[in-house]
């Protein structure tokens, strides 16, 4: 057995206020707009990676959930772990003293805690780990906007993972894009409360890949230089509404953006949809929750957002949680609530909407238009895993596969 | 039993290739944009009206399918029936020997030859017989285009019904709405093998109404002033299309009309929804069809067209008619075709895709998903129908009211 070098870290799943939708760099991954993200807590939802360099290896080799990945010259895998290793070189270019490791290949070895099924985009939160825990085994000096700028290159969003609480993503102007990366707009703990409610629904059909989709919108909706026009107005008023705790603000916002993207979407030709009818509903729901608090000289209490599928993520503050489980519930019936990672009691849910919601606004849905609902919160940055944690077995090979 | 004078006129139904959607003047009905539809035979969908002017009858009365309905003091079909009044006045005013019955009550009573629960918009066509057979009754030297005029003042895109064929309704830019008119772009018999399948789809739920829907995207979407720059290049490019006979591109612009139409719903807040599942199925299999094709080196050959609901209207050159039929049905079960208008034999209607077609774009619905389909084709403008057909018994009041 040789000497090894090993790092494990976890990273967070983000989900975006304002959206990231079209590329003007295709290999590059640098957007046409800005966007803007929650990071939901890793207690919940998360990426695990660990990587590994050992002179004995003799290939660079992933494994995803188990299951053995290809790392094709020049894809993003590739980019990602290429560049990684690039800045260790420096490292031990700079320092005779650091320890040369930069060109063993590594085995690398990754799992979301979170069931592809639920149809959640594991890629911002797998590329955050793989690039986070390179950065670890490189004992790299590398600050996370550093890192956010090649996880970028790996997945866009997956720039956002690197920080906790708030976070932008800054087109940037520069060709390289030197200047396309993420930055903390506010930390977890400065709006702990914003909790966020996972609605799972179910589709019929795979829809078109984010990654198709966001170029062909670019290519034909004759909406969309509008929707770039748009956007700056709104990353200024929804950091100004994060900075101030502005719940009602921040709502207004988010579901303004995530229906603009949906719109540009289905303005592409031929046409993009990811809301169903199930999405829909949520969004009526959500809006006459809102228009009772309103008319009753409230703010809004709740913002949907929905990213390139049918799930909803409801955004709202902790004490509304409960009473927005109780209205989807209503609505959608569970089977069980085994997958609600509680943050209050869930024995009791039961169906229950507030005073003066008008119940014609959906239809109640059978059981499993919503499979499940997870509940989760604002939560931080990667995380370093203790080497227990690693996912890699003394032979070099994922401990799953060991067995 | 006084002498009274009477007219019976019927109009059609008609489809917006380029939709409307926004009034810039909400009172004269004063659209955003230009338009253009496509009038549908009033063989198979049609409004019938009988307006009686009688000096006996007391208060203009009207009655909608059999119904008693208001006519409030400045509502629009006061509008309508007073300017149809005063254009009498004039004929009388000018012409010492026409017989004065302007400042006679009338009765009028319409009829739709389609069931409301079919969903179609029965506005356009309603309003177009109202002025029709007004204009017949006071026997005016009006033009079409001065009865668009009034028409629009009912119901913005009833202005379209005042012609057959391809019709464009011109936004204009005088305050006062005497340049918003409707003007025939190509004559029915110039492209008599445009057909249309009508695809009526089951909604849960009632949908925002039009008239609210439409301003409050003026008031709310942020891409809505984008939309209306796009549409001047389409209404030039649809009226090549149509002059040449190009359904390729008549089919292309129509359906992305049809999607940036519903992409600034999308982007209003509340955000406004009109297509379902069912719409969203009818567009992917439409889409599937034209790929196969384009594929093959062909061309388009059908265009899906949605108004504020979830039914479809599929545009197709006649030939192709039979193939689109037996590929909804393949998607879309039939209980019976009892109401299909069909315009080639209906016996041997069966599920069936064409050569290469992807059947995985969309599942297959359960019965009653699509609730009927209705072929019909391009038709003629408003058509006087014989005293035969009148409406109104000789007492004055709806015959069905008086057996």
């Amino acid at each position: 057995m040789s000497k090894y070098f090993q790092a494990t870290a976890s990273a967070p799943v983000n989900i975006a206020c304002i959206k990231y939708w079209g590329k003007r760099d295709t290999k590059l991954i640098l957007p046409t707009n800005s966007s803007l993200s929650v990071t939901l807590s890793q207690d919940h939802l998360r990426s695990t990676t660990t990587s590994r360099a050992d002179p004995s290896f003799t290939e660079d080799t992933i494994w995803l959930n188990g299951k053995l990945d290809e790392i094709k010259p020049g894809g993003r895998l590739s980019t990602c772990i290429d560049a990684m290793r690039r800045a260790r070189e420096e490292v031990e270019d700079a320092d005779p003293k650091a320890e040369k490791f930069s060109q063993c290949k590594v085995h690398i070895c990754s799992y979301n805690n979170f069931p592809t099924a639920a149809g959640l985009a594991s890629s911002a939160s797998g590329f955050a780990a793989l690039v986070y825990s390179l950065a670890k085994l490189y004992q790299l000096p590398a600050s996370p906007k550093d890192l956010s700028i090649i996880a970028r290159q790996g997945s866009g969003s997956a720039c956002r993972s690197l920080f906790g609480g708030f976070v932008a993503w800054r087109e940037g102007t520069a060709p390289d894009g030197s200047d396309s990366f993420a930055e903390q707009v506010a930390p977890e703990i400065a709006w702990s409360d914003m909790h966020a409610l996972i609605c799972v629904v179910s589709d019929d059909k795979k829809g078109t890949s984010s990654t198709a989709g966001m170029q062909r919108t670019v290519e034909t909706s004759t909406l969309f230089e509008q929707r770039k026009a748009v956007v700056p107005g709104r990353m200024r008023a929804i950091t100004e509404a994060i900075h101030k705790r502005d719940f009602d603000q921040f709502a207004e916002i988010t579901m303004k953006d995530s229906n603009s993207f949906h719109a540009v979407a289905l303005d592409t030709d031929p046409p993009i949809f990811y809301l169903n009818d199930v999405s829909r509903a949520i969004i009526a729901i959500v809006t006459e929750y809102n228009r009772v608090s309103l008319d009753a000289g409230g703010k809004r209490k709740a913002a949907y957002t929905f990213d390139a599928g049918p799930n909803a993520v409801i955004y709202a503050p902790k004490e509304n949680i409960k009473e927005i489980v109780e209205m989807i519930v209503e609505y959608f019936p569970q089977e069980s609530f085994k997958d609600t990672f509680a943050l209050f009691g869930k024995e009791d849910v039961r169906g229950r909407l507030v005073r003066g919601f008008n119940t014609g606004v959906a239809k109640r849905f059978e059981k499993g238009a919503v499979k499940t609902l997870i509940h989760t919160s604002v939560g931080d940055g990667p995380r370093v895993r203790g080497s227990e944690e690693g996912l890699l077995g003394e032979n070099g090979l994922p401990k799953d596969l060991a067995q």
